[in-house]
Order: C-alpha cells, then structure tokens, then sequence
C-alpha cells in the first residue's frame, strides 16, 4: 500500500490527501515549497514518520530549481525554517531536515541534487526498515486472538511504510490469526475513523469502531488484552507525547490492569528532553471540535481548548517497541537504552 | 426557560425539538400516541427528568380521545407498553408511568381525565422543586472561581425544570460568581456540544467546550475543582448509570485527586437494583459513531459498539447529591438513606 501514499520522482513529491479518506484516495502533486508546509500544516499528510519522510522530500522540492549549490545553500536557510515552522510537535520532522542540512553541507559537484536526493530516499528507506523491525519485536507482545484497542492512526498511511503500532497489529494478525481492533475514532479530527478503519478493512483485519469515551467501558466490560498507540514525541524518561486522548487511555488501562504499549522509531526520541515537562503542546483551531468538518455543532462564537497532543507520563506506559528493541517501563532509561 | 422546553395544554404536548439545537429551537406538537414514542425514542425530548414528564403528559395525549374511562382502562395497556418501550433505560420513564397508572386506577366520574392531567401536572411540578432542592443541597460542595468539568446535558433541557448537575452549576454560579465550565463535547450525539454550552451562554456562565478525550490532559494541567454530572439511573449501593464517557471521566478524576459528583433526584435511584451490574445498557445504532447526523467519517460497513450509558462504581463516586441531601460515599446505602 505504501508506494501509493508518498512517491517522489523527478522533483514532484506525490501524496495521498488524507484529509480527503475514507471517501475519496485522491493523491495531489506538491511541487514547490508553499504546497509541501501546506500539506503537513492541513495534515494532509500526517503521522510523525510520513511527515518526516515528506519534509525530507520537500527539501528536494523547494531546491529543484536552484541553478546551482551555490544558489541552493544561499536558499536553505528559508526553506529549513518554513519546514520546521508546519508542524511544532513532531520530532521527525526535525530530525529529518536536520539529515537534509547535513546532507546539504556534504553534498559537492554536479551531482550535488541527485545527493540531496538520494539523503531524502534514504530516509524514506530508513522508515520502511524500521517499521519491519518494530513489527517484529512487538509481535511477542500479543498473542493469537488478542483483543487490542488502539488510538489515531499509527498505520502505513502515517509512516509511508508499514506502520508503528497499527504496523505491529497488522503483522501480528498476519503472523498469528484472530486479533481483533477495537478502533478510538479519535477526536476532533477523527483519524482513527477515517484512517485506521479504513487500514485495518485493506488488511483484513477484523475491527470495531469506538467512540473514544466508549474505552473505558470496554475495558471494564473485560477482556482487552492490551492497548497500543505510537508517539509523536518521547522524551528521555519515557513520558511519550501523543495524539489528544492518548493520555485518558494510558489512566483507562492503568486502572484496569490492562498493558498499555507505546511504538515509534528511536528518530521520535528526544534525548535532549529529561521529561515530557519540556514537550511544547500545539493548541489547534477550536473549529476542529466545535464545527468539526464544517458541521456545527455548538452555538457559534463557543470557546474552545483543543489541544492536539498530551503526554502519558511514563509510569502508566508497561513498554515502549522501537526499532531496536523492546523498552520496558514503567522506570525507561532511553538515554542508556540508546547508548546515548 | 423551562415553559419552552414543554408545555402541555387541552390534550396536546408542546416540546422543544432538541434535535435542531443549537440551531434552531422549533417546538413541535405532539398529539398522539405515536409522536409521543417517537420524540422519546429519538431524542427529541431526553434527559431522565424530562423524559418522565413527558411519559406523564404523553399519556393523557394517549387517552384524550377516549370515550370515557372504561375506554381509557381499556386502551391503557397499550397505551403504558409502548411508552415504556420508548427508552428501556431510563428508570423515570418507569416511575412516572407508575405513578400515571395509579392514577388511573384510582381516578372516577366525570373529572377523571382532568385528574389523569392534574397528575401529569403534579410529575412535572415535583421536578421544578426537585431541582431547586438539588441545588440549593449541592451549592455548598462548591466554592467562589471553580473550574469544574461536566458531561452530557443535565441542566434545564434535560429535566423541563431547573436541571440536575448542571442546575447546581448554574445555581452556584448565580449565588457564588465566577465559576468556569468545561464541557465534554458528548460523543457520540453531542449533547454537550449542542446543548449544555446553548444552556449556559443563555445562563452567562463562562464554558469552554473540549473534546470528551481532553478531560484527562485538563485534570493533569491542573487547578480543576471538581466534576460534576447527572445519572441515569442508580442502584442502591450508588453504582450510577450515565452517558457513555461517563465512567472515564471517574476514573480520570480518581487518578488526579479530583472529586466526581452525580447529581440526581431520587427517582433516577432503582432501589430494587443491588448494584449497577443489574443496570441494562441499551446499544444504539453504530450510525451515531459512523456518521454523525449524516456526516460519513468511516468507510461504509464499518462495524461499531455504540453503548448509550456505563456505569460508573459507586467507589469511584464522592457524594450523590439528591433533593433529599448530600449522601456521601463511597460506600453508599441508599435503601438506607432513602428509608426504603
């Protein structure tokens, strides 16, 4: 499914406008700068990975046309902080443009963009091992049969590969036979609905839709085996910031003994953040929660606190499955564990 | 407020449509047996309170035309079957059925549909000081400035009086100044949204609306005083069934120290209920998750558990504030308390 959600040729980054899922798989070509912080900041591609792949690729784009390095390097600097400014959260997309500014530095001779190019392949590459590796060191974790709740889209369609925690159900199911997803639509912008639904049906795998105030009472009514989410951001300790919602869920199986697992690749990592204390929030436009895809539901001029992430302190996350290995909590040590 | 919410005259019932708030506020007549069930059943008239009122006039516009009271006993099992099919959990429906019944057993002569009325009159009036006792019992558990969260719709909307939690907000907010409501938005029919900020923009009590999956990052930002909500129906032990979300939303507040509040008159409580394991939990159509008043946010077929109400424990519950008193728990006797 991935070669279809982000492909770059020739200086045009392709994408899936998710924004337009689970109605219409519509992809858009993005090919200047404008079109790409666009894309990330409408969440028309979105998930951490995906985003970073995106800005790896929306380097190439913004500099296509440079006549030369010279002009290139002398253009960077706008187009490194426009990439930076579309999405405040998401580690990735750091991490990533630091990569193309590196690779930028390197990069010398006529080839200098077929360079810059490849450094943008490759991280796209980078993703797809990585999300196979963190498929099979989750796998362990579940069993055949398991009923799992999971929350905001963490599947192919946020990593442009196979996946974080969607990707370790995915293979687990698979591999093992008989799990079932129940599925948090996810509010206010419904990715778990829209997304992870939509994922799950062309993977086969059996799921059931939940408002997201239902977990706790699945939970209580007895025999979910486990949760899992991706991150968008975790720090040293392993307080793990996440899609609104994430958090309400870590308590839910906290105060149902139910195992409460974390996925992401160690690029989501932040080691220069002892604590998630230091994690910047994004507040998102109200509008998302009180005209949700233009539909009113609450009186015009309403306040709104529409947070887009919050933070799962450590203590309630039993493990955290990157591509390196399983790290268990709830006393995380990634700093050691990274051998940073 | 509340004449507008419903109103009965001559054998026709008045009611606010509340399907078209806050958009529209169309009162709709309702002349027959079956309009009656209807506007039960889909919503146009909820909440525990009014849904009794409304059961209570909607039996005087069942029997209206009855040649006398011969006829009217006769029609009458038909009449009570199909209100009390109208929402199978909603214990006031019950008690205010009952309570009509009896009077129709009990009344005679020529006066006996205008004492059939009188009855239906007495319900809706016991409501009105129902709610005033609730909040006069309940301002005292709040203080001057609180920041508190509420859940659903319980304020003049849901009773056709004062309100039951929300009633004491509001009330508290009159009396004391300066209180702030966060409003879960109520998935999956938003009644929190559409209805519970409609009631306190018309009350001048500051609100801000959040996502229900918000509650939790709210109490771990701090300063959040209490949380407030109504019920559905109580068991004995003080088990409390209410809008789904509900029972997150306690297990929330009990993770951050923050007391959890049910407010409710004493006829919500089902004395001959030990504990909420016996509570029925009506399932809705997986339409109201899947595409909400219309909006399609899953892929067609998608599979949904749409449970209307859980059950929150009693042990998770501070006090239950009834016009009778504050009962505070968590080991509540309500037979005790009720004298039952």
């Amino acid at each position: 499914m991935s070669h279809s959600i982000i492909a770059y040729a020739d200086g045009t980054l392709t994408v899936l406008d998710q924004t337009l899922l689970p109605g219409q798989a519509r992809q858009i070509a993005l090919r200047d700068l404008d079109t790409v912080v666009e894309a990330i900041r409408a969440l028309r591609v979105r998930g951490a990975p995906l985003i970073g792949i995106t800005a790896g690729y929306g380097v190439c784009v913004a500099l296509r046309e440079a006549r030369d390095l010279a002009a290139a390097r002398s253009a960077a600097p706008h187009v490194f902080q426009a990439l930076r400014g579309s999405r405040p959260t998401a580690v990735n997309l750091f991490w990533a443009l630091d990569r193309m500014e590196h690779a930028l530095a390197r990069v010398s001779g006529g080839a200098w963009f077929a360079e810059l190019e490849a450094e943008a392949r490759a991280i796209h590459e980078d993703t797809r091992r990585q999300d196979a590796a963190m498929a099979a060191q989750g796998e362990p974790l579940l069993a055949a049969g398991a009923r799992v709740i999971t929350h905001c889209n963490t599947g192919p369609l946020a990593t442009g590969a196979g996946g974080t925690a969607l990707g370790v159900l995915i293979a687990a199911h698979a591999a093992l036979g008989g799990l079932h997803v129940f599925v948090d639509e996810t509010r206010p912008r419904w990715q778990g609905a829209s997304l992870t639904t939509w994922e799950l049906a062309q993977s086969g795998v059996p799921h059931t839709l939940i408002a997201d105030n239902a977990a706790a009472a699945l939970m209580a009514a007895g025999g979910i085996h486990s949760v899992w989410v991706g991150a968008d951001r975790i720090a040293a300790n392993g307080d793990t910031a996440n899609k609104i919602g994430t958090y309400g869920l870590a308590v839910a199986a906290r105060h149902h003994g139910v195992p409460f697992y974390v996925v992401a690749p160690t690029s989501t990592i932040d080691l220069t953040l002892d604590t998630g204390a230091g994690i910047p929030i994004e507040e998102r436009d109200g509008a998302e929660v009180s005209a949700p895809r233009g539909l009113a539901i609450a009186p015009a001029g309403t306040a709104v606190w529409n947070p887009a992430f919050d933070v799962t302190p450590a203590a309630l996350i039993r493990a955290i499955v990157t591509e390196r290995g399983v790290h268990a909590g709830p006393a995380f040590d990634l700093r050691r564990d990274l051998g940073a």
